[in-house]
């Protein structure tokens, strides 16, 4: 144990005292919650970001808000239960949740939330509160990935990182100077929403070109589907329902050898190489990280991408720059709710 | 005069004491030096941002950068001539310069300026070391634009800003935490070399579709050129050589009337508002700030601009973000090169 004292003595004769005691440190734990379209794993995860155990709910956003508290409530509940008498009483700091939409963080409210339609200003943290009584903090999912990036993932080490998920969307994280960035109302990094095609294919967000309408998993299998019905091409996706086809049907089959769908997921990987570009451009940060389900066939989207990206940034800035795959996978949104409180 | 007394006692028996005086506080000056493409306007500043008095120069980049360096060199000297036993010894505490390019921070070099060809790798600040026995800092151009409008102008009291300049080109400078942000390796804030048109005009950097190639003057005249060599539009324009017609030419005809003028000038507009609506929604931050000689035809491109981010960057943002024009014109530059010492 150290021990210091402080006194401040200032002219009108005001005298300060103070006494810090850092004491040896106990190990703490907190739980993070990554709320996703389909699943909501919920982690018990320690201050060296090792995640304990994990329970998995569904997300059914469907069934409204006060549902959605419940099940994370009960998932908690069950974390708590089970780390009852194993773990020091009060180690437990509380529960962060990443949050795939908008947040108003003075209020504690889902602003909006394009992946769960119908919530809007949904005041998350009262719900969660009035469940259990335990301290919740929130931020973007994206943000919860670059956080937990950030601290013992692929952007450790890294003072200005960037980070790009590719899914159903594109989602975006920055980390400045060791820090998240929020921006000045708690909206910053979204990156998947920059005009890339001026007059593009319209976005989820209402705008036209934005880098998720072009670079997302929705929409390497949106193009496929199109050419399949307009052009004469030759595929083997050819024998699916093309109504049905996903990213990863694409992915599978461009393993398997199918041309066309190499194809597809090169030209995804270009249009990611305008965004890195943009971003290097923009942040000269020292990586940008690729993460999301859609960044398993990176086989195919990294290399299209950092072509693209050398033709178009500036050279000082890519031949420093790292560009790396994520490294905690579908963990990293739970590692970086929790790291909420450490 | 404040005195504070400080006294720490640590556990093993130190003792440390600290008298900190703070003295009332000496007025201090700094020179700051804006080198354009043309131009090289260098000032005395005070430490409130007042510019007392102005020398200015050609840069004449063709003359390389030994030359640039003595009449950089010159300057200063004059303005000391001029202030000498009018301000106190000793408070002129140096030369801050404002450079049109990429620059290598730790080694003070000019990595390389597109409006200054065949410059590459100059090592400046030691040039006008040998010539001045003062320190001397230096920053990218619209750095400090954007650090001179934080202290004094359109910027002051935000925490987050964003600042394109348009001229020739399309700079860019940004505020965070009010700080400057210059990235990993000093080259953060290339604002105008972002891919807005996939496949659009070549810019000045190389790439294709950059902001510069839509929303700077030169990309007003260039589209204006075209226009009028290959369609058979009317314009008061015709009237002019139509090799030699400018940004503010078109301007000019605007402000007389011209619909093809105005027309281009809402379509830079556009252009630009694609840029802020990008800006808005990764950097969420409290204002943008529009400058550069081709802000003078705000009335046309601000409306428009403002129009087009409205519809593509996230409403949660724009209600909240103000737009502005830059409040210290010309002078941003050389007032947030000397503020690099204060």
């Amino acid at each position: 144990m150290v021990s210091v004292i402080i006194i401040s003595v200032l002219e009108k004769g005001y005298l300060l005292f103070y006494d810090i005691r850092i004491m040896a440190k106990k190990k703490q734990y907190a739980i993070g919650v990554d709320i996703g379209g389909t699943n909501m794993p919920c982690s018990l995860v320690d201050d060296k970001g090792k995640i304990l155990r994990t329970i998995e709910k569904k997300t059914l956003p469907e069934q409204g808000a006060d549902s959605l508290a419940l099940r994370i409530s009960e998932s908690v509940k069950e974390l708590l239960t089970y780390f009852k008498g194993r773990l020091k009483k009060g180690t437990i700091l509380g529960v962060g949740l990443g949050v795939p939409g908008i947040l108003d963080h003075k209020r504690g409210e889902i602003v909006t939330c394009p992946n769960l339609p119908g919530w809007k200003n949904v005041p998350i943290i009262k719900l969660i509160k009035q469940k259990l009584k335990m301290p919740v903090l929130m931020d973007n999912d994206a943000n919860c990935a670059v956080i937990g990036e950030h601290w013992i993932g692929a952007a450790k080490g890294t003072k200005n990182a960037i980070l790009l998920t590719l899914g159903s969307g594109v989602g975006g994280g920055i980390i400045i100077d060791n820090k998240i960035y929020r921006g000045s109302h708690g909206v910053a990094g979204e990156l998947g929403h920059i005009t890339i095609v001026a007059e593009g294919a319209l976005c989820g967000c209402g705008n036209h070109g934005c880098l998720e309408a072009y670079a997302s998993a929705n929409a390497a299998a949106r193009t496929a589907k199109e050419r399949l019905r307009k052009e004469e091409v030759i595929s083997t996706l050819r024998e699916k329902d093309i109504n049905k086809i996903t990213a990863h049907d694409i992915f599978l089959h461009a393993e398997a050898g199918d041309i066309f769908s190499k194809n597809i997921l090169f030209e995804s990987g270009k249009y990611l190489g305008m965004g890195i570009a943009t971003f290097a451009n923009i942040f000269d940060p020292d990586i940008i990280i690729i993460g999301g389900g859609f960044s398993d066939a990176e086989k195919y989207l990294l290399p299209a991408a950092i072509d693209e990206a050398y033709k178009r940034a500036f050279k000082h800035v890519m031949d420093k720059m790292k560009i790396k795959k994520a490294k905690l996978g579908n963990n990293a949104g739970m590692i970086g709710a929790a790291r909420l409180f450490f």
